[in-house]
């Protein structure tokens, strides 16, 4: 049976006995990384959370532990008394923070016994990730997961410890609770004192934060969690957790600037730093320069318009798409001049996903311009498109002519599919930027009407008030995303506060009377009993945590992920159920 | 339509505008409590998160100013500039922190207008609970809600401080998961990509945090979001949420230790004392004294044992019970000798409900001493009884003659339904005590076997280990639970962390291997690789919020809380759903 640690007090972390500690006796505990025997001399590691040390068991300290000592094996969990002394000069480990010491074992303890664990607790495995999720409690021993549950608790201390400062109150909303208007698929709770009836999971608490503010509440927050039933994607999870933030009596400029410094916090515990000032782009300008409202601002071969220099050209599909509203930009590969066609048909292919007709493109190599279409194109007109662009020898230029929504889309992901095949974006660079001035509404083609992008209480900018009705397509709100390196870490709102302006809006959503009653009523009625300006924010945790832990699996941030057809390999959920549990819902399942 | 906040900031919160702002512009925010006219001016109170103060509208100020005060009322939201002015001395309110002054208004802006709100914003309201819940958006601007929310964030901030401070860190666990063991009734959730099976919501993180425990996390805290569906009693909800706490190489004593800083923190908001090493008292010791492992320590009233002196009674009830191995144990209700016959009847008929056969008395009255079982005993008898109870005239004691847990049950209630019916109980008095040394197993009557007290996972004393089999009933456990004013703050265990103990526990329960596999198995399969030795314990929020915040209802400490009926008059939810939904989810409602 294991021993147990009765009245034995831990006096050191593994990690932290250092040279300071010489000569002291010290008592630590944790598990065997690993053992080995060399000169007649028992060598282990222990390892707790905060690291590794190294631990000695000579034959002089006496048979019996000796003995003992020799029956450790991996993973057993031990407690270990022994005095720190310094290591012989050529013994010493720099990678480790202990590594200039030893413990000479004087009393050992065998907690627990351990099996050969199925996962090596070691940080560069290759063991599939079924097995590290169905032993998910071995997977989180490997210190770079330790590490990054750490780190997740840290950032979300930092997040809470500043807008506590902040004059946040954070707020737990209810996680059974009623379909929500997100669009997405909600999960269903059925209510067993209530047959028939349904609760919903929430994707977000957008309602009750909103009615928070109602409610006179001021400056909420929450790490929230939040669920989604969606088809998983590589770095979805069903449930995911969120930084969710409203303030009341607040500006678009009040929210950008407190998200600033919470940006700042966060960022500083994986030393990445965030400009006091994140700079602001509008939307059109991020459309135009890069083809993208998520812009990577880390590398340039920004889109460059050239319908100006090709509007006159006898090339019909320059000026044939500029002469119909469409537009003719382009980017340059620098470089890429001696690209071979099988790569330049690539990324025809390419831009083609995104509904562009065509690629056009011009090699500038060294024995002269190269392209297809030079010939259809006048000496000054490819001047024109060369100095326009910033060309010189050695540089790919590669043109779309298409309407304004297609260039953007074929030439912003070029953009980025170039870059990253060539590497030529930088490693830990951050590039925070904000996107504001959104459209209001977008045209969805499925239903033939506007919709709105973010959601139906956005507020319209003042100035563009005036044109809901006459040109809606053209209103901007006050709805801003901040994107880091291309990402959206999140985005938010001022929301409208007041009845005649939401109605208006409604009115261009084209959403009646009653499809407001069902989808938004109670959230209306609040409305009427004196609502404050407000606005909010919200971030995903998850995909924050990637970047400051620097890892690409969102299943590495969190503790007990699910895989990606939503399934729990360790606990095996979800799972069948008694009928008599399904009985007393009052539901049955479908053959 | 309503005015914009555009570049107004807002210099001061309502409550804290003060003597120190005298004759200083501010601009204010809020929403307006109240507006009377006296003597052609027009006064306002207007309320923010922190409090009121006072503006003041006068004509002198320009025609179209007053006019637009004219148009306020109650809960119009408004933003108003003025200038800081000490009020005459006869119009100073000693109970606003803002009393001493008001504000001469120079600007008012109407953010929004407001309908006459169906509930009060003030403190002291009958309105019904359903009313109160429908519209929680204006019950929560009442100040004492908005007081609570506040406090429940103080609470929760202090708890994660304290926690972190100690090296715990927060570890969020899934809300997605499998049926727990703990025996209440799961809410399940169909899972839509693998049909015919549900996820359950969590009763509590018990399992995860103990496999965190063996991931080497250490010291693992939640503030934990739980679901029970049950039927609903007075302070129940299906959703509550629980502080969970877990820590390895740790003992009982620096659980207790740990949790002791901990509630210091927490009650300290609320300006409860608690001692520095709150008294531990054995379960064997409170059940002796107070009939309850949850003992109300405010008041005295405590048990006392008479068999001793009864044990050779000619009166066979009491006599009879002793030599059948029962007891014969009594209170004092001092004063309560002139209590009338109806009274101690109901006393009778009180007792009964916990099994008594019935309820013997003494009323040592003025005229001398009134008892109906006088008579069979003998004067020594009826001496010694009077002096093991120190009963002095104008006392009533009340006797009941059983087996030993009929008798605490029997008259550790009745203990507390005098002490409550004839306010015995002091206010504002808080007695905290740890029960320890609970039994590690009970017998279950309807199973005929023995059964977990907490869980089969809590750790036998070891002095005890020898009794597994021998005594089963005898073997005291490493659980303990924190006790307030009589009430369960929290409670938790130090768990076993060894093969063989776990199995002679299981054994002892006649757990079979099939059913450990099927209940706990892949807790147990991770208990293979080497488990620290644990324990935790967990508080419920709610409740301790209840304490603190001095409210007996637990849906006043709750931002969006369900009816008894588990419902939301606000959302609506549960709610009917989609036929389509259903079908996605592969389920079926009943007819």
């Amino acid at each position: 049976m294991g021993e147990t640690i009765k009245d034995l007090k831990r006096t050191h972390l593994c990690g932290e006995v250092t040279k300071k500690d010489n000569e002291d006796k010290v008592t630590i505990m944790g598990w065997v990384q690993k053992r080995r025997d060399h000169g007649g001399v028992i060598f282990t590691d222990i390892r707790d959370r905060t690291g590794i040390v190294q631990v000695v068991f000579n034959p002089d300290l006496g048979e019996e532990l000796f003995k003992k000592a020799d029956t450790l094996r991996s993973e057993y969990v031990v407690a270990i008394t022994g005095e720190v002394e310094s290591r012989p000069d050529g013994n010493i480990n720099p990678e480790l923070s202990t590594g200039e010491i030893e413990i000479k074992a004087e009393e050992l303890r065998i907690l627990d016994a351990a099996k050969t664990p199925p996962i090596q607790i070691e940080d560069d495995i290759d063991t599939g990730e079924d097995i590290r999720l169905k032993y998910r409690y071995l997977d989180l021993r490997r210190p770079k997961m330790t590490k990054m549950i750490g780190l997740r608790h840290k950032i979300t201390k930092a997040c809470r410890d500043y807008l506590d400062e902040e004059g946040f109150w954070e707020i737990e909303t209810p996680i059974l609770t009623k379909s929500s208007p997100e669009g997405a698929r909600d999960y269903l709770v059925p209510s067993r004192v209530n047959p028939g009836q349904f609760f919903a999971l929430p994707q977000s608490p957008q309602i009750f934060k909103q009615l928070l503010m109602v409610s006179g509440m001021e400056k909420y927050f929450q790490i929230a969690r939040c669920f989604r039933d969606e088809d998983l994607r590589a770095n979805r999870q069903p449930e995911f957790t969120q930084i969710d933030m409203e303030m009341s009596f607040v500006n678009q400029e009040d929210v950008l600037e407190i998200t600033e410094g919470l940006m700042k916090d966060l960022f500083a515990i994986g030393d990445i730093e965030v400009p006091a000032k994140i700079k602001r782009m509008s939307y059109q300008e991020a459309i135009d320069r890069f083809g993208s409202d998520k812009p990577d601002l880390r590398f340039g071969m920004e889109l460059k318009d050239l319908s100006e220099a090709v509007k006159d050209s006898e090339f019909n599909i320059f000026s044939g798409t500029v002469a119909n509203g469409g537009q003719v930009k382009g980017i340059n590969f620098k470089g890429g001049a001696d690209s071979p066609r099988s790569t330049i048909d690539s990324f025809e292919d390419y831009v083609k996903m995104f509904k562009a007709k065509g690629l056009a493109w011009m090699a500038l190599r060294e024995d002269g311009l190269k392209s297809p279409i030079a010939k259809f194109l006048a000496e000054e007109e490819i001047e024109a498109i060369k100095s326009k662009m910033e060309a010189e020898e050695g540089d790919l230029l590669l043109i779309v002519a298409d309407k304004a929504s297609v260039v953007a889309a074929a030439l912003g992901n070029l953009r980025l599919k170039i870059a990253k095949e060539n590497d030529l974006i930088p490693e830990e660079i951050y590039e925070f930027v904000w996107i504001v001035d959104f459209p209001l509404f977008e045209y969805d083609e499925d239903e033939d009407r506007m919709a709105a992008i973010h959601h139906p209480f956005t507020a319209p900018k003042e100035a563009d008030i005036e044109k809901l009705e006459s040109d809606p397509a053209s209103v901007r709100s006050k709805a801003y995303d901040l994107v880091l390196n291309g990402e959206e870490l999140g985005g938010g709102s001022i929301r409208i506060n007041n009845h005649e302006l939401q109605e208006k809006v409604f009115s261009a959503l084209s959403i009646t009377k009653e499809q407001q009653q069902e989808k938004f009523g109670y959230l209306l009625e609040a409305f009427d009993y004196g609502t404050p300006p407000h606005g909010g924010i919200a971030f995903g945790l998850d995909r924050l945590m990637m970047i400051v832990g620097r890892t690409d699996s969102i299943r590495d941030v969190i503790a007990f992920p699910k895989t990606q057809k939503a399934t729990s390999p360790l606990t095996k959920a979800p799972s069948k159920v008694d009928k008599k549990q399904l009985q007393e819902l009052g539901i049955s399942i479908r053959s």
